[in-house]
């Protein structure tokens, strides 16, 4: 397998991994120090998934760490098809789940005119944008495990 | 290039095109039925991202057909290199659009347990099933054209 920036026990992935477990964990933060979000279906799904997330990354960074301290390289294609599987799985439940609770966000703010709940509101906004953000960078380390994958 | 099911003038890539056209075409004409889906900003989003998956795969779909009849080979690493971009833009869309309106679908007929407007309601959930099952023919789309890519 190729060596290239974002494989498994670069530089790249570990900064990848840390700012995917940093936004979820934002987004959590944000979400559920709100005092309604358990009335919105979609708001305890991003919880759910962005749990999730924190938990894959936190994994893979541990992972990453280690073998960039011990300078070991992480080939394996039994374990790349397992990272492939797992970011491609916990990419699209952030990327359902920010967008379902983004849906909602938008029809509260624009669609019906009106966010009765002060500062909360800005709350969800924050949290949907970190959700993003946390999706961006799964979404380049999962292009870049199905790359190296695919080109072994 | 590699020849597999799915790449790029054979006959599955033909099907997969086939049925991404038709669940989006069956979701604009669930959606653009009702009577005020304009009131949703995310249902607008969901009719004109499926809009966009029409043109795509209804193009792709002509292309597939016409290397199938002349028994041509569409492996040109270029257009190949297209093919991927569309299909992960087009495919990230629609599920950040079906997700999005199934979160307001859900908020209306779950947590608020109501949905006033009767029929209508059945529509949207038809509509958002359709996105969904349009999104899962597209995502094999993509990730075949992107192993196609990197295996070359």
């Amino acid at each position: 397998m190729k060596e290239f920036p974002g494989t498994p026990g670069t530089l790249t992935a570990l900064v990848l991994r840390v700012s995917q477990f940093v936004f979820a964990v934002g987004s959590i933060a944000s979400m559920a120090t709100t005092d309604s979000f358990f009335n919105f279906t979609a708001f305890c799904y991003l919880i759910a998934s962005m749990g999730l997330q924190v938990i894959w990354s936190s994994g893979l960074a541990f992972l990453d760490a280690y073998a960039l301290l011990r300078k070991k390289v992480i080939h394996n294609p039994i374990l790349v098809s397992l990272f492939v599987v797992g970011d491609w799985v916990t990419a699209t439940l952030s990327l359902a789940a920010a967008s379902a609770s983004a849906g909602i966000t938008v029809l509260y703010f624009s669609d019906l005119g009106r966010c009765s709940s002060g500062e909360e509101c800005q709350q969800y906004q924050m949290s949907v944008a970190l959700a993003y953000m946390s999706w961006v960078s799964i979404a380049i380390s999962s292009l870049l495990m199905l790359w190296l994958l695919a080109a072994s």
